[in-house]
């Protein structure tokens, strides 16, 4: 039984919470949040003790390992401070916005060597991970094309927006880190194109909220996403992998599995699963258990910082590409 | 070019018109009608010529062949005439509705052996046959379940219902020989069971418009039959085989083949194809074309009289099951 | 949290085991089984104290409910004694397999009324509650057609097919429970027809492997059935509802759930999940869950013993159905 | 019914041929080849009047149009003779492969101004129609994204490549013309990306064989396509619409409509149709269908001059795009 302390009583916070009680072998010690009074609600949702010192919950020898789900822009300092007090971290994705302070990160983590893993949760998918380990095991051939779709049922508000890095960072991201996980390499150069289609205010930003993107791997396999901020039938999540010897697909999800049919539609299905919590709820369950397999197996966990360095170096080159008309090559270290 | 003489002037007559036209190896010489006026009418459609003399028609040397699509009650006295004249008949289903009368068609084409072809024309659709062809080639091994879909999209009118002979003679009888043919046995007893549930009129005839039919075959294999008068998204008509290495399952046909997604439902279609003119339009010419290839190669067609014997008196034996609430074993001889 | 007892160590013992462990609002208390060894191992398994003596666990306190988990031909025995002990029980499907037997269940619960519930586990299966509640919120209208299918992978060991009470009584019985709680009524007539196609034990033994059965509900609604010993491609399980408005459809379910194009098939699914644990897995634990919430919210189970003796009612006349080969109006009380 | 001259007699005049038989509005008068042993040889299976002299075949007042059905560099020059001859054309695509060439066909039609069609038989294929029509009437909303998939069974002889102008102009640009006839505009820019992945011939020839195209349209609707030079499971044909109140698909087509269900693989279809023949059999009769129609109603046909430039334009856009990897706006008048 490993003794967790949370980091953060958020939106995130509130997913984690069920799935750490709900794994057998974690045990949530603690909330922290500088805010005592926010801490002290989610502990009222999800259990433990709640803290507003960082150092007392980082020397507290009950914690064996810390779950990071605070605002991205606070990541650094806490990878930072948790890997000096040798915790093992799990850190929400993604790392940061910028290459220079994930690349702090990373450099933390060179200097003080704990397990991180960081929340690509997604990879953990069951179906995505099925596809991946099928195309892994040769099932399909040699790949020459993947695709991914991730069509979001709403515009966020602005507020979020404003703050997500752009789209390609905020969202994107996933995608490419599937897409390059699914491949095991990554793009030589990226293209990308976005519109403002749905919402103006995201247009006012300088965001877009309909994206394609095109990633050509070393290997010549040719990769496309696209990405939008609205979707009038749920969160369209979509995966298909071409190979030399054929294809795999991954369905989208709903609540209700009933064929339908009347006067208007014939051999329908209901909506898909209204958003990313819905859709990956199980997912978010599987990367603790990944975390938790690691520290006990005493391996590194499957999702490193450097695979968040690769996606925001790729998400930051779809950004510029969009911006500059043109293929660009992704800042690799 | 075989010569045809096409004797009826109603709804099947215009199905089978344009099938004649269609194809290159029949030609279109007389529409035969007691009422001649009826016969122009369906020349000034289909071409050809009108005639009211039976016997001036059997009589013209031009008519290879002859296609009966008059009221069913006619049928023994055409095939009569046809066969004592030496000509090929196609005659639409059913042969006729009382096993005596059926006997007496019978008699007149063992007395007189002219090529005869029963227009049991499902048999001749391209997914059916593929279906037929797939369970006789041991794809799936031995027979365990056949399984028949008809739900027609409406009640017919009450006239038509009066003078059909009753749903299982009327409509099962499809589904029946269809499932004989599949199955290549015919059942040692079947059972019956109706309700009406859409057209109150239909059971002041003291006939049903909903039933499940369950044949036994003598191999053991079981098949079931469901049919209704009425059914919300179109004609629905759907066929499963299940044997000891698999299962087989033809589809359903709509005239628009897109998948719609929207706010209310997803991965739908378009109701099906309206009722049996559009479902099975390609099959009248399928089946037209196997009278003219049997013609041409000098060899019995392939549904024959004593097919829709086998049919009649299962379908018999449904309607007295349906009665007596009891299995039921049909009259052959 | 509610103390349960769970009487029975063998396969259902096994498949309750985890569910009681995983519900929070239920706790194992004891393991009982007249060998002791067998409860002790059980208790290795799922925890618990294992306990030979039934007046002592039945006499303990800690003991909230209990759980019947044994051959079938027990569960009189232990329904009595519990009702006796005046402890609520939640007992598996059969009650027993003749009436006379289930009749003095019913007394028994009658002269002292326990809170009892019959665990019928597919009407808690998600995609069929979904379908019985679509069905009697009136989505697809007045209902016309029910169909079950219910396909086993592979033969049981002949052992059990001797124990069993014939098909009908072990197997139908769930396809007959469902379509009458969908239906909301309970048939006038039955007819069933069977065969041996598979294993030729079993029709040493009197018994067929191949079913189809019919219900005649006495709003017309007609049911088919079909059962097979066998299936190729895993445990074929679907429900199709056809109402005056429209079609209801649950589908059947993979372990894996990837579309699959190559050389030979496209657009295909893996094989079926493999059987009835794996099917209906959550099933399972859902239906502890109604009786953990009708026994904490004060009101009755809502699968009844009237409802266990229905449907064995119903399955006693397919039976007889069988060897008769007429309708058969079972014997309800 | 109007006479037609037939230009060619190779593998275009031979899908060509039957159509026009069929057709019941045209009768085929003359083949046209300048080696009249080949012309002989088509006249053979398709019937009319074999011809090696272009003057007189467009003197002969029989000839009431002329469907060109030769190779690509030859486009040019009978569509000049023929508009002097004041005779109106169909003609297959591609115009031809350079701007410049094509112009002259535009200059020659501005100077002689017959009708004229380009042969884009895939706007003709029912289901695509459908999906545009669908589009045009808003039943999606407006557009977001547009996709398309067209992969080959297999690579196509590298004499084949040679002369084909590359992928882009071969292939693509099929896709090319149906996603702007879908969407009702041209793209501002286009980005396009390749690999050769299944045959080194096709790279040594400084080809690619598997590629992935972005067009931002004016709309800031955003399409892909994707191509590819085999396929392991045939022709795969797909689009795909995406717009504000939902989304659109086209299912790929089969030659066996069964569904099979066995131990490796449930819910499966066989492979695609084989290849365009196959799959837009009926397309190239609905486009000869639109020429008929168009010159009886005195009506310019759907597909123009223009349409063919513009296509040609953004297919080469697609080309420089690769190989300079950067967007790039179509060269349009």
């Amino acid at each position: 039984m490993l003794g967790l302390a949370l980091l953060g009583s958020g939106r995130m916070a509130d997913v984690y919470g069920p799935k750490i009680n709900a794994h057998p072998g974690f045990h949530l010690v603690t909330i922290y949040n500088p805010r005592l009074a926010s801490a002290e609600k989610a502990v009222a949702r999800h259990g433990g003790t709640a803290d507003d010192d960082l150092a007392r919950v980082l020397g507290d020898d009950r914690i064996d390992a810390v779950i990071i789900a605070t605002p991205t822009d606070t990541h650094l300092e806490y990878v930072q401070a948790c890997a000096k007090a040798g915790k093992p971290v799990y850190c929400e994705k993604p790392l940061d916005m910028t290459l220079e302070r994930v690349d702090k990160c990373l450099d933390a983590l060179a200097a003080h060597p704990v397990p991180f893993m960081l929340g690509f949760n997604r990879r953990f998918d069951p179906d995505i991970r099925r596809l991946q380990t099928a195309v892994r095991d040769g099932e399909i051939g040699a790949l020459t094309f993947l695709m991914s779709w991730s069509r979001e049922p709403a515009p966020p508000p602005i507020a979020y927006v404003r703050r997500s890095g752009g789209y390609f960072i905020d969202a994107t991201i996933h995608d490419i880190d599937l897409l390059c996980w699914i491949a095991g390499e990554r793009p030589a150069e990226v293209f990308a194109s976005g519109s403002c289609l749905f919402d103006p205010a995201i247009a006012a930003e300088g965001d877009v909220d309909a994206t394609m993107t095109v990633m050509k791997m070393p290997s010549g396999c040719l990769a496309h996403v696209n990405n939008s901020r609205a979707c009038a039938y749920g969160f369209d999540q979509r995966l298909e992998a071409f190979g030399r010897d054929g294809m795999l697909q991954t369905r989208n999800h709903r609540d209700d599995n009933l064929v339908r049919w009347d006067d208007t539609r014939t051999n329908a299905s209901m909506p898909l699963k209204h958003f990313f919590l819905e859709r990956y709820d199980a997912s978010f369950y599987h990367a603790l258990d990944e975390f938790h397999r690691a520290l006990t197996e005493e391996r590194a966990p499957s999702c490193t910082a450097a695979d968040g360095r690769t996606a925001l170096a790729i998400a930051l080159a779809c950004e510029r590409s969009r911006r500059e008309h043109r293929a660009v090559e992704p800042e690799y270290v």
